[in-house]
C-alpha cells in the first residue's frame, strides 16, 4: 500500500468516499441510502460529482429524494426501485475527465436478461435494471414469469437463452432460477425478495432455495439485493 | 409445450395473467394483493374480467379496495378477510361464454368445515369459508373451538364429522387441527395463524405443532393462508 | 365420552394402544418405532395382532427388525423406506372377524402419483408408497424427475395427470410440489426430505419452498415423514 | 452473607458442593452426570454421601454407572431414565445427624400425576417419576395418553383431577399439557421432550406449543427436563 | 362428556364463552384482547357478567377500553399492564349467584412476591400483581431489583422467602428468576419479558436463559405472560 | 453481605437507584431510556444528581429529551446517538462531595480509537465515543473505514496503533473488528450494528462475523451496544 | 417440449440420468454421491459412461470409492475433496463421438483463482480446483491467506487479479471474499465452509457474512458447495 | 505493504504460516487443530519452531497428539482442555534469537482470575488458563462457583476482585459473568460453553445471555474459545 494508493479517498469526516474504487475494482462505489440523514446524502454524491465520479444511489427513500431536489439538484429517481443518481454533469465530466489511468465506461456490454417470478418483486427487478443501463448494459425485462404457469417461462425462453447472463428475481418459494438454470447455459444470478408472508420469513424461504438449487450455475446475493446482482454481473460481462 | 399453449397468458408488462389456469389446474388464478400499487392491482382485475375469468384477490387492504372502488367498480370486499372480488359481470361472463374446453364451475360441492381456535383466529378462517364460497362450495363455520374448553369442540363434533372435509384454523399453540384429526375420517386442513405474541413467533409455534402432529390425515399450509387451504380442499372435493 | 368407548383401547403399561382407531378416523394406528425398545416395539405388535388390527410400523431399524424376527415372527420389512409389518394372520382375521361397525378395507383405491426429485430422496417416497400398497392404494412410482431436467417431469407429466393424488418427495431447494401442481388438476401432497447438505438445514429449506408455493393445491406434512402423507391421500381418496 | 454462610460448601476443586442447598431451598443439590468424568462423578458423590447428604445424578450414562459399580459402590440405577443414586448409608444417616436447623424428609406428599403422551417419551417421565419417589413423593403413572386417541386420556381424566400437581410430559407436537390443564384445576408443568423427526427440532416444536398454551395454569420446563419438573413439584407441594 | 357439559358455554358465533371454566379449572376464562374489534369484545365482557362470571381482560389497547367506556361500561383499565375488567356487578352476582357447584372465590390467598429486574420489566409484572389481585390474593412487590446490583434484591430476600410462591419477571439477560430459586425454598415461576434490544431478540435471550437455570424450582411461562404467571401461582396456591 | 452494604440504593418504587455501583465497579450505573415513561426518567435522572451521581442516559427518544427539557432540566442530548445527561451540577457535586471511600474520575484516560464501518454505523459509534468523553476519556474517531475499500483504514492504521484500545463498529458483514485486530497489538472490542437489510437480520450477521473472528484479541458486546465498549474499555483502561 | 426432447434422459428406475444436460446448458450432470446407496451409485456411473458422457461425482465416501474399485473400475479419487470420476474411456469416446449438435470441451479456458482462508477450508476449495481442472479450467491455487493476516493475501493479490475469476472459500467469519472483491475486478464467488465451531454454526456466519458482503462483485453459493462455484465459474467463463 | 513485510510469512502450500505475527500483534500465531491432518499439524508445529516461534496448539484431539508423539516429537498436552505445545526447544531459541525489534515474553503479569460455573466447563475453563500461562501470566482458578448456591462465588470475590481481569465461563444459563461483573470492577471476559441440553443449544442460551448482561464490563468470545478469552485478556494486560 503506497502512500500514493493511501490517498485515493475522499474524507468527509462522517464517510470516506472511495474515489478510486472504480480504477481497482471496475465499478464506482455506489452510495447505499439507508440509514444516513438527508444531508450526509446530499454532501456524498456532491463530493463524488466534484471527485467526476458518477455514482448510485440504493434503498432511496422518497423523502431524501426530495431533500435532494429541494436543494437545487436534478436528479434521476425511480420511486419504485428506489434508485438515484444526480444528472447531467458526471457523464459529461466523465468523458472529459477521464485519462488513461481510468476506466473507460461500459459501452455495447450484455444483453443481460433480469426475470421475475411474480408483480410484487418488480422493485427489486428494476433495482438491478437499472443499474445496468447505468452502466450501459442492454437489458432484456421478463417479469411475472413464476413457476406456478410455468408456460409464461417457456414461451420466453429463447429470448433469455440469447441472454448473455440472467438476473432471476423471485421471492415466496424462490423457485425460478432454478429452473431457468436448467434450460440456459448462461450464469444464472439469483435474487430473493422479501416478497410474501408467514413462513417467507422476509425472503429467507426464498434464499434458501435458491443456495440449494439442484440445477447448476446458480449464484445467489442478498436478499433484495438487485445492485448487487447487477454489479456481478457487470463484472462477469467484463471479463477479459 | 406446443406454441398454441405457450400463448395462453394476458401480457401486461409487470404481469403474466395465467388465464389458462383453470382449465389447466381447475381453480383460476388468484391475485395475491399485498405488494401491488392499486394501479396494478385494478388492471389485472379488469383484465381477468375482460378474459371472463372470475377471479379472487386476497390480503387486499383497505386502501386498494377504496381504490378499485373509486375507479368504478363494483365489488365484494370484506374488510376482516381481505378477499376481493369484482361484482357482477364474470360469473354471467361465465354462464354463457364456458365452452367444452373450459371447467364448469363447481356446484353443490361440499360442505368443508372450517373451524377455528379463537376470534382472532378468524380473518384466515373467514379468508378460507369466503374462497370456497367463491367457488359454490358449501362451509359449515365452527369458531372459537379452543382444546382450552374442549366441550365447545366435543358439542360440535357430530356436525364436524359430517363434513368431507375439516379446514382446522389456530395461533397460539395450534393443537386444533391434531385433536380433531384424531376424531374425525375426512382429511384435516391445518392452517396456522399469526395470532399470539411472545414464542408464537407470528405463527411458527402454531405451524410447528401441526407439523408434528401425532394425529393421522392431517396436512398443513402457509401461515395465514386460508385462502391455500380453501383452493387445497376444492381440489380434494373434485377428486374423480 | 361414554364409558363404553373409554376402554376402546389395549393397556401395556407403557403403551396404550388405540384399537378403536380405525372406526374412528378411517385408519389403524401406525406405531413409530424410533424412541421404542425391540421389546416393547415387539409386544405391541403382537397385541394389535391378538386384537385383530393390522398395524404398519415406520422408521423402523434394522436392529429392531432383526430383533422381532428373532422372535419368531414373519415379518414384511424393507430396509430403504424402513417399513414394517407382521405377515399373514391380521389380513386373515380382518376378513373373517370384521363386523358391520368396523371399516372395510380400502379396494381398489388411486391410483396416487408418487414422485420424487432425486434418488436420495427414494426413502421417504417409498415410505408413502408402501403406506399406500399397504391399505391398498395403487401407486405409480415416478423417481429423480427434479426440476433441473425438467424434461424428465414432462415426459411423465400425462400419467401424473392420471393420477386423483399426486405426492411429491424432495428435499434440497424442494421446488419439485409447486411445479407439479402448476400443472395438473389433483390436489398434491408435498414432502420435504432431509436431503442436502449445507443450507438445506435438514429438509427446512425444502419444507420452506413447500409452504410458499406459489401453485395452489400444494399441502405439506413434516420432513421425511411420506407415512403422513400417504395417509391424507388415503383420506382424500374415501370422501364420500 | 456471613463468614458461617460462606463456608457451606465442600471443595473439591474441580467442584463446589453446595451441601448448604437443602436447608436453603428445601431440596438438596443433584448431580448433572453428563460431561463430568466417571472419576469426577464418583468423589461427588462419595463427598456427599460423607457430609450425610442425599443426592440424585441425572442424565448419567451406563458407563458412569458401571464405573462407580466397579469402584465398590452399591447403587440404584434406572438405564431408561438414567437416574443414579447411592444405595443405604445416607437415609440413615440422614434420620440420625439431621438437626432441628435441617429439613425434615418430605413424607405422604403427593400424589402426583406424571402423564406422558407417547411411549418414546417414557425415560423424560421416569425421570420425573422416579426424583419424586426419591422425595418420598407419591406418583400416579399414566403413560401413552397422546391427543391422537383422546379418549385414553378421558378415560384416566377422573384419577388425574384427584393428584395435586400434574406433570404432562409430550416430545412431537407437545398437546398434552394443555389439554390436560383445560381439564384439571392442579397445576401442570409442562415438560417437552426431544422426541419426533423432523420439524419437532428435537423438541423445540412441543417447547413452543406448551409456552404457547391457551389453557391456564402451565407451566414449563427444559426440554427432557423430567427432573425439573419433579423439583418444582416438590416445591408446590411444600408450600405452607 | 354428558350433554349437561357440552352446553355449558355461551356461543356467540364469532366466540363461545367458557362459563363453565371456573368450575372445571378453578379459574374463569380471560380474555385475551389483541386480535379482537372493539365491538367483539365488548359483548364477550357483557355476555360474561350477564351470566354472573367475574372475567379479566388482557393485552387490552387503550382504543378498546375507550370503546368500551364510551358504550358506556365503568371498568377498571391500567394502560401499563393493560389489563381490564368491568366493574361493579360481576362480584354482587357472584355473592349471591354461586351455588355449591361453583367455586368459592379465593379468600386471603398468597402472600406471593412479584420481582421485576428493571423498570421496564413493570407492565408485565404489574399484569400479574393485578391478575393476582383480581383473585383475592396478597401481593408483595419487589421491582428493580435485577442482579446488576445483587445487594438490591439481597436486602429484600427476607421479605421475599416469606412469600408462598415468587413471580420473578426479567427481559434482557434474564437471571433473576435462578438467582432467587438458589436463595428461597418456594416455587419461583419465570416470566421473560421482550424488554432488551439487539440480542435479547425480544425475549428469546431472558426465556432460554430460565429454561435453562441451573438453580431448581424454577418454571417459566411465555414471554410477557404475567397473566398465564399469575393463574399459574393460583393453581398453586389451591393445591390441596 | 453486611446492613450497610444493603442500604446503597435508593428506592423510587418502580426503581431502585444503584448508587454504590460506582464505589463497587469503577463506573456509575446508566440509565436504559427505552421502556421508561418520561416521568420515570425524569424522576430516576433527578434523584441520582440529588445523590450526587453523573449519570448517563442511553437510547433516549426525542420525545423523552424534550419532556426532560420541558420540565426545566438542562440537557446534553444528542440526537444521533441518543445518549444523555443532566448539565451541570453533578460535575459541581462530585468535585466537593467525593470522599476518600468513593472513586476518583477518571483523568487523561485513553486515547481510544473509535472506528466504524460505514456512515450508517455512525450513531452506535458515536454512542461508544460520547460515553468514554463523558468519563474523560481521549477518543480518536475513525469512520467509514469499512473493508470494501481498504486503503481507507490502511491509510489510518498507524493513528489506530497509538490507541490503547480500539472500539471497531460494524453492521452488515462486520469485518472490520478482525481486520483491525489482526494488524494491532491492543485489545479490540467488536460492536455489531443493526444497519442493513436481508440476511444481515438486523445484526446477527454482523454479530456472528466477530464472535467467529479469525483474529485474535477481539470480544465483543451486543448489537448496537456502543455504550457497553464504552465501560469495557474504561475498564480496561483502569487496569491497576 | 417436442417428443424427442422428452426422451432425452436414460430411466434406471430410480434414476433418470439427464444425458442431455450438456447440450442443453453447457456442463453435464453430475451425481451427488450421498445419500445413494453404493450400488446405485456404480449404475450411474457406469450408464453415462456408456453414453458417452463425462461425469463427476461429489461428496463420495470412502466407502462408495472402493466399492466401485472393488467393481473393477478405475477411478479417479480424491479423499481429502471427496470428488470421484471414472477414468479412461469417456474422454475418448468424447474426442470422437461428439457431434456438432454437442458442447466442445473446454479448451484452455482461465485461469480461476481459488482462494481459501485456512488450511482446514482446503477440501472444499480442492472440490472447486478439481471440478474446473476435469472441466479444462486452468487454476491458481492461494490456500491460507486469511484476514488474520493480511499481508499473505496482499502479497499474492498480483497473482490474483491476473485471473479471470475469484472462487474464495472461508469458514468461521467468512470475510476473504468481501477483502478481496474490494482488490479487484473480477467476478467472486463465495463458498462458505462448515469449519468452525460454537457461533459459526456449520457455515451460516460464513454465508451471512459473504451475503452482507459491502464489497461489490461478489456471489454465493451453498455451504461447502465448492463444486457448484466451478460450475458457475465455468459459465462465467463461456460468456460469448 | 512493503516488499519485505509481504515476506514474513513462511508457505508449506497448505498452509502459509504468520511468523510475524506477535511482532504486528503481540501474541503470536495459534494453531486451530480441528480440521487439519495430523500431518498437516505436524509439518506446522515444527515449522514454527525452526522459525523459533513458540506456538500454542487448541482443540487438538487426542489421535493428533499421539500421531506427534509418535513422530518423535516430546509435546504438552492436556486431554481436558485440548491445549497442545511441542517441549522445549522453542523457549530456548527465544531467550537467545530474539533481537530487539521482536517482542519480550510477557513476565510476571496478571492475575488473571478464571473462573467457571460448573464442573463440566472446565475443559474450556483450562484452554483459557493453560493459554495465560503459555504466555507467562498467572491464573486464579475458581471453578464451580455458579449462581445456584451463590455463597460458593461470594466466598470467592475478595480473591476475584484482586485479579486484574476476570474470565467467566458458563453454560447452561450462562448468568456468571453478569452477576461477578456487578460486583468487581475489573474486565469481565464471558466465555459461554456448550455445556448443558435442551434449550441451551449448544451454547447459544449462554450466548445470549452474556451479550445482554445488565451488568457492565462484560466482553463476549465465541462458544467454547477459552483460547480467544485468554489472548484478549492478554492484549488487556499489555496495553501500555
Amino acid at each position: 500500500m503506497t502512500p500514493k494508493q493511501k490517498q485515493k479517498y475522499e474524507d468527509l469526516g462522517f464517510a470516506k468516499l472511495d474515489t478510486d474504487r472504480e480504477a481497482r475494482t471496475g465499478t464506482g462505489e455506489a452510495v447505499y441510502c439507508a440509514g444516513k440523514t438527508p444531508e450526509q446524502l446530499l454532501r456524498i454524491l456532491r463530493k463524488f460529482r466534484e471527485k467526476g465520479c458518477r455514482v448510485l444511489g440504493t434503498k432511496c427513500s422518497a423523502e431524501q429524494a426530495k431533500f435532494i431536489t429541494d436543494a437545487g439538484e436534478q436528479i434521476r429517481y425511480d420511486s419504485i426501485s428506489r434508485v438515484i443518481s444526480l444528472l447531467g454533469d458526471a457523464p459529461a465530466k466523465q468523458k472529459r475527465g477521464r485519462s488513461a489511468g481510468k476506466l473507460k465506461r461500459a459501452v455495447n456490454l450484455g444483453p443481460v436478461a433480469v426475470c421475475c417470478a411474480g408483480t410484487a418483486d418488480l422493485p427489486v427487478a428494476e433495482e438491478a435494471a437499472q443499474t445496468l443501463e447505468f452502466y450501459g448494459v442492454k437489458v432484456n425485462r421478463h417479469f411475472d414469469v413464476g413457476i406456478a404457469g410455468l408456460h409464461r417461462l417457456l414461451s420466453k425462453i429463447g429470448d433469455i437463452r440469447k441472454s448473455k447472463i440472467v438476473i432471476a428475481v423471485a421471492g415466496m418459494e424462490g423457485a425460478l432460477p432454478g429452473v431457468i438454470a436448467g434450460l440456459v447455459k448462461s450464469p444464472v444470478i439469483a435474487v430473493p425478495t422479501s416478497v410474501g408472508y408467514g413462513t417467507s420469513f422476509d425472503g429467507i424461504s426464498a434464499l434458501l432455495t435458491m443456495l440449494n438449487s439442484c440445477a447448476e450455475g446458480v449464484t445467489v446475493v442478498n436478499i433484495d439485493n438487485g445492485f448487487g446482482a447487477a454489479i456481478a454481473a457487470l463484472r462477469m460481462l467484463q471479463i477479459k
